[in-house]
């Protein structure tokens, strides 16, 4: 199975700073009904930083429940170090992802040199019971894993695919071309989700997408049936909005943007917050400009 | 007349370390049979900050009397100071150029706020007797004109487009969303050169297209003729060399590499050095690659 | 009590991937025959990012042992969630330290602005049995609060003091010229121990400090009897052996330094390596250079 | 002779667009009853980047014609290209210049290699009738010359100093714990002026030092009788002036500086600006807080 498609790194719900894991299994139903391929939980869009142990394991336990077979279950993995790493991937396995998603360690930024980086995560693919993708995330991390890299360890078998959110076409260009043919290469970064797809990317792994899936998954079905300038039309409408929910406002703005549009988003965990009011009437109007055509 | 196309900022040739205006020539000679639909004058690439004055008198002289009028004859006249482009501007205009290029003023970063570089190409662009394009390349000035701006000064009649060399799809898609209509998009980094067009850019200002002119028109006519497979291959087989001739060697191996393909290159001035043998072997691989299909 | 002199941030000892406190006893039995005023624990050369939560108990237990009273514990206690940091350095407390650094949180970088840092230290500084310390270090966290904000926060009465690793001689001026008078200011970064003394820093939290601890004391004695040349000096000598074990060959390359000198250094967790045979015979000679004189 | 002491990077006055002579003179009436011990003409804050060639010619004259022979006359001469460097240095030494400063090239940051500036320096040095300074500003330029190839620098007879406006204490100290120790090193940064004389600089090219020239001068004395309390109160006390006529306002805020004390600043060469009546305030305020004690 080479994946592909639309899916949203989902949001971690909280209710009085607790999980609020019956407002997830209600994401989830909404979602469900919707073109997204799949869905990534704990990711860094889950406060999977914020969360402790008990609280995703049972973020992965509901997600299992939720999650029909048909959709993939991807799940982020990643931890600073490579036992703590691979610990984590095979119980994300045993609870049933279908794959994980391991960020690059970046606390120790001098010292994470290209080839420590490969050696990681050369030894979680190794050990991993499930397929691997990396998670190249430039903007939280101060670390880009340059394509040439990336295309060697596209050669090991048990690492499927990346989820590049650096921005950068030329590189995500250079990852395909250079890559092996079966390695699936997502785009993490919603504004350029369309170019992403011109240059060959299999999918995006979108933010933005667990607010509007559907407008998503029409700039991807656009461009499979090569409506190019309607794909590139309504990219530039969404654009604003995927802005509004990730590098603006945060994950408080993209929570707020899931209330106002019928899904459950609350409140981040601190030291993030919801966004005031004013943002309220921002993110309604660049609904609004989506929606116009 | 909307520019377009695709444009090589060209090498200023030395020989004795003085200008070999001859060579010009002959270089414009070939260029000239090419599907090339016009030249950058005195651009960076031009080495123009190592030029005095008279020295890019006379490179203006040459180049319009062998440009012929089918073609854009476009000359960076960027200064740091306000009178200093204007006056430069107008000399340029006076010596036949079509339109100028004017970079954003960058020595003194810390004050070149947004809207101080606005007043400034707003004051050109009243001044000036030709129309004129915005030169954002933060590689070299370490400041990056944001896409509102570029939006607001679009809608200057005399702001007839820009070059953007950021390499940043994603500002590249939102400049030419929220600009006036008529303005014209150039990309500025070979490397993105299939994904701009896919995003809208009008054409491509690129340092590899005056060695591999073709190359680079072809990328761009088989886009017109939604050959997306094709002209995203053919991107992906010129980027190694797009790279070897900027990023990677700079101007002395963008020169190294004319003079292996029949053009007069020669040596840059000092500081800049042209690169030794391996550079040599190396780009003639480059070239391979390209050819081979 | 306002703290002050010179700490080593201490590693945390491995052998065969598991802790080895016996190890870290002998390490501590040295030390303190030191001049040094005390100790951090679980900072950022701890790998406090590579300890699940039993192990980081088991340090501060066999630490807590090892300090006598007559010297400093301080304990990095900073997590990403405000939550988690209150939770854990209550925990410190219980186990005996005498206060915390905390350092700023920083993975959603784009969303920690100043007044959410803010926030979130006074949150942890109100509900923390023990003073705090503010733990600045731009390298790690990409994030630097400026001075103006650490002056705010130093009027809590219960934020003691900041470890500022920024290097920014400037930036430490300022803090200690804004801050309230009974805020101990640390410098973070051994190459700038002397001149941070020079402008009123009260010590220095110093990774180089566990392998050469005399020398750094010394440092500060010179400096308080008025022999400036002499500290200077002996700065000068120190600064390559300091940069070796931090910046350049990182955790590797300060616990290989310690097994030079006697203490256990051991390796680092993966993906952190230990550094080769070369580089032992660099960190030699460069303890050959600190000696001579 | 060894370079020492302060000195300020005199403004360029402007009255109507043009240079304004006679207030230069005046300018320098009133320096040289102070205790700076020169000048630097055509530096950065001199906007030698808005002159024209003429008018770079006629500064320098009525400079040396200002400047007495007790005092130091250094003048900004580096170029982008070797051999415009090479020729205007020498045009200052034939106009009385005592020594050069060579501001590192910069415009193709990506080929500035530190064997490529090394290169351009050497050549400079060798070609020049006078003793060249080097002048590293990152700020502006984008490079940074590291402490290891300025000492190699300094071990050429006629590379006799560097000013430093880096900022960075901790490269400032390398460059003088390994530079020649005929060499001069000069901090381009009044904030950390106190603190780089305690690393040894042997003195200060300061923007500010030509608004309150006597307080920087203070500082340098205080420092010398080894009064180090007294010095770091007024450094403290001047930095937020320094901060204000230089990274905060710019050029613009420098002039305004100037005529509030009874020199002649007027207006920078556009596209920079004269800040407003706000900020005059500001400033006043700032004067006031260094005067008290």
């Amino acid at each position: 199975m080479k994946l592909s498609g639309v899916m949203p790194p989902i949001t971690t719900p909280f209710q009085d700073g607790n999980l609020a894991l019956d407002k997830l299994r209600k994401n989830f139903q909404k979602w469900n009904k919707t073109g997204l391929s799949g869905y990534l939980v704990l990711g860094s869009n889950g406060e999977a930083v914020y969360l402790n142990e008990k609280e995703k394991m049972r973020m992965l336990e509901v997600s299992r429940e939720s999650i029909p077979k048909s959709k993939i279950m991807m799940v982020g993995t990643g931890m600073e170090s490579t036992q703590g790493t691979i610990r984590f991937t095979n119980q994300a396995a045993r609870m049933g992802a279908d794959c994980a998603l391991v960020v690059t360690p970046s606390y120790f930024k001098g010292s994470m040199k290209p080839q420590i980086l490969y050696d990681h995560l050369i030894a979680v693919a190794e050990a991993s019971q499930i397929g691997i993708l990396i998670y190249n995330v430039p903007q939280f991390t101060g670390i880009n894993l340059e394509a040439e890299w990336v295309a060697k360890l596209s050669e090991h078998p048990n690492i499927v695919g990346i989820k590049d959110s650096s921005g950068n076409i030329g590189q995500l260009s250079d990852i395909i071309h250079f890559s092996n043919k079966e390695f699936s290469v997502f785009v993490g970064s919603a504004p350029v989700f369309f170019p992403a797809l011109c240059v060959g990317a299999v999918g995006g792994i979108l933010a933005v997408a667990q607010v509007v899936p559907q407008a998503c998954v029409n700039i991807l079905n656009l461009f499979k049936k090569g409506k190019m300038d309607e794909a590139r039309t309504l990219q530039s409408r969404m654009t604003p909005l995927a802005k509004g929910v990730t590098t603006k406002y945060g994950i408080g703005g993209l929570k707020m943007a899931m209330d106002l549009v019928g899904y459950f988003g609350g409140h981040p965990r601190l030291p993030l917050k919801r966004p005031g009011k004013e943002v309220e009437e921002e993110l309604k109007e660049l609904f609004m400009r989506l929606k116009e055509s």
